[in-house]
């Protein structure tokens, strides 16, 4: 008989863990042990979110202790920060998979100048694997700690990855859906104008881009990011226009991804062909020598979080790559 | 020479405030006085909102004696409550038009009923005019302070006027954009859900059913009203199924509407004919004997507010009652 | 080992039937047998949908003998008056689910007053049940033929089921998102209008109406039924306005579908709870004496059409109820 | 007195003439001679737009001649091909503002090149000015003929226009509203998919491009330019990112923008701030030595067609610049 699995959320009640919650329910070999969330103290889930109304799931406050303990794999859909401090105390006694950026980069002095906080456990940070299954499939299998990138993060990488090392300098321009910004309401995500509005923000400051930097090879200087928000719930639909290196011997995109499940290669991305969905959709276009302009698109919950976690969580295990995500195909229309 | 107008906005930094000084602007023969908000003083409004930077013009928080004195006509875009005592410390000194609801209902009994608090100037109460330019107009003219009606209110009202005196029962359903929630940002006006989201609230408790019990001549027993939040910015569509009392005569509806130049009878009503204009548009079926189908739309902001507002301006002037108005069509699509 | 069950798809590349796909895709015992479209013989299915360009799956124009014959059930996804001939062709040779609105009625004549068009197999008619699993799932467990209900039709009879047979009068207005109007582009799918409108259409001649009346047991005067299309892409929501007759004795709504696991009675309904999901959302609030407000959601294309398909599958061949329906939760934020 | 101009708009009852006659009705010192339509013979416009039933104005399939002789000014609303014939039919009989791509460019062969036929006026071509008035102001004063810019082109030449000659590569990024593509339904508008969609098209080879390159002085090989669909109603929101020369020395855009009224260069540019009005918001920020990131905003409809066309009518008839257009601010939220 398969191998079933006992996994937690810890912060189910912001978008990222509600939408594992919905990739774990769609999943064959996991069983829910925990959903933790601090502000709620044994709470029917269906009470916090009517859309659930029908699990038969409690959030509990339950310590880190037993949660590790009673866990195969923990999920960590924590705050970025106050992730830190939970990973250091399960590490050992589970498996975890880090939704939020305290693990996603290498040396505490880049942590530190992005996030503007020194970070606590640089040795913790040099044991976690960067979990893009496209780029650490091997290092993910063996990981105890796996960081999940960041959604823009994620993307940028797939669509760079077949020209790292040979890449100028690239500008990007990434418009995200308004779930990105997370289940509390704000200014920006306020309907009325968010409704039809797009603005970019954090331009050429976005925390992601150290992410970006390392797979692709390139320097803070060779990247402009323009991440932009648009006026729609999910997705994030990315521009990249790429120069390489003189001389530059370019991989055809569409043999390097073959092999992996999750990422389409097409000759037109559009951001509708993945809602809801673990793919990440990518379009290469030679303009002239030199000259690329290469498309992306994931949706930011799933593949730029919870999809991608699970998909990890899946080579940790030595479960089949694509289970309890094929069956997700995009909502379309 | 035409008369020229000084006018003011009490609180112009909301939404209200805000298509005020849009309607404003385009009015030919009105001049801003002040605009005036606690938060801000002296402050450019192209720094508060820089779709308006092309203006120079200031927020500033000028007391109420001096807007008074040197304005022909205030507008008070102020929270419910709040405008009470503004209304009492310019009374007599300008005219004024007040948005909020302090001043719709007749009798102090009945608003503390639906707002919660006692009413503190009774008497002023007596002396406001409502501003229904469509059932008082004559009133209007006269008025030192008129109150300008309720979106949802405003709306049933032209709905049902016609029949006015001859309902046996009334159930409204009505769905407004996410810009009558207001600048705040909230739950229910946060993006990623409201983006793709119907939902009902106060259902037969929403503070506008005593406006329009009052002009339909019904009970509150009478009447059932589901409010409701709809994905789109701007506007109001509803559909009420009516009950006449056995042997109603009940008048032509366009017949009754001809010399009211905002009204619009039709065969049928969409909602994407009046965004950006004070038209309200209503459509009248009768289904079998005494049972009708009447739906309307407006634009909450306009003709449910602002444009309403400065349509009753005209009035208490001897202005054109459309001046400054008709210049804003529908901005379609 | 578990049965498994070869299903067909005829007409896949309608909404419906992309929808089916998605289902039968996360259905844990149900392989493909064909895809089928008449203007596409033998194309891969991602060359005319590329959302689905990861599926190695064809659409074929194989011949409805070969379809029935090699296949365990065979979903049609065919415009109306198509499908009859269909039906009648692979009537006996495999199990049959229609997803159009051919035999969704039980006599000919009701059938032409609404479709405008005879009924060419009255006999069929006859022999196929109504595919609402809460009202026939007895019958549907030994059907040779299913006629799934229509999207409006299935939610409005969930709504008034408790109430059946003791309805005085009852009055509905029912919003619908764009995709209930199919792939085919039309001026009511228009997005720069439809992206912020809301116009009713069919008022009290819609086509859903016989479904409605027969199960509530009122005749078409008792029902005023206000189709209305909203700006959103899926889903509908509806308020019901319910009269009782005198000396009603209404049961609990919660109690009666506490046995369906795909009906959530709740305090209230929001459209955005069900999206993607198989789950219809229903409440029912008490006014007065006989009087009775009760709003219900559902996911037009998966409830309202292919989730109750697959339900129906489901049934008619003994697999639990839920199977492959349940691992699909709702889509939310 | 002022002077008051008999307008004509020839093609009406596209998105583009809609919203000229909206303009029109704004303007103070224009009537109404001529509204036509090919299709409509003698049909009141509130018949084809219920939107605007207020209106007493018949739509007419009036010949040219009367039409060119009974107006000062004839605003062209028509398919680019179609409306060459009628620029020479009405050529020195009245005002020609043409709103299609018939006159834009230079010579012939750029247009034969571009749209696929040839031109037929090749002499026309050169009498004609392009009406982008913060660059050819002067020359749109004495003008027989008026060639309106190209939605995305303008935009693109007021980003890059300050940078003119000094451009060593841009790449641009450009998404417009569903608007744009008019008012007859196709699939790229279809709601159900267009609702949440992105998707880019004619890569480096729209039709706009010969307007941006003859402004900034670049080929085509200098430029990429990527437009792509959004899922809201109006707007184009565009992100440039530009190389110069080495040793450009660069002018400060907010001083050159200083004297044109509708240009209003900003620290952040969102597409929400312009909808409805005849703005166009530039940002331009210095990322690094001859690397800037210039963004752009402007409706579609307004600024990209039929008010600045409103705005060239003015200059061609010594009229104010603003006049009719400075009273349509625009429509937040």
């Amino acid at each position: 008989m398969a191998q079933r699995l006992k996994a937690s959320i810890v912060g189910v009640t912001g978008y990222t863990g509600l939408e594992l919650l919905r990739m774990l329910i769609a999943h064959p070999q996991v069983d829910i042990a925990y959903l933790t969330s601090r502000q709620n103290p044994n709470t029917p889930i269906g009470d916090l979110y009517p859309h659930l109304s029908h699990l038969k799931l409690n959030v509990t406050d339950t310590d880190h202790e037993t949660v590790a303990k009673e866990s195969d794999v923990v999920f960590l859909a924590l705050p970025h920060k106050t992730a830190q401090d939970t990973v250091a105390a399960m590490h050992g006694k589970t498996k975890i998979i880090d939704m939020s950026a305290d693990f996603r980069l290498d040396d505490a002095k880049t942590y530190e100048k992005y996030y503007a906080t020194p970070h606590v456990y640089p040795d913790l940070l040099k044991e976690a694997v960067y979990g893009a299954p496209e780029i650490y499939r091997e290092q993910i299998k063996k990981a105890g700690i796996v960081a999940n990138p960041g959604c823009f993060a994620l993307l940028a990488q797939l669509m760079l990855l077949p020209y790292a090392g040979q890449i100028e300098s690239v500008d990007i321009m990434a418009i995200t859906g308004s779930s990105g910004s997370g289940k509390s309401p704000g200014e920006g995500t306020h309907h009325p104008v968010r409704n039809h509005n797009l603005k970019s923000y954090n331009i050429n400051i976005h925390r992601h881009i150290p992410e970006i930097i390392r797979t692709a090879k390139i320097t803070e200087g060779q990247l402009n990011f323009v991440p932009t928000s648009g006026p729609f719930t999910r997705g994030i639909f990315a521009t990249a226009f790429v120069r390489t290196k003189a001389g530059a011997a370019l991989p055809c995109a569409a043999e390097i991804y073959e092999s992996h499940p999750f990422v389409r290669v097409m000759e037109d991305v559009a951001l509708a062909n993945i809602v809801g969905s673990n793919f990440c959709d990518l379009s290469y276009k030679k303009v002239s020598d030199g000259n690329y302009i290469v498309q992306g698109a994931l949706d930011n919950l799933v593949k730029g979080a919870a999809g991608c976690a699970v998909q990890n969580m899946n080579l940790m295990f030595g479960l089949e790559e694509t289970l309890g995500l094929s069956v997700l195909a995009p909502v379309y229309p």
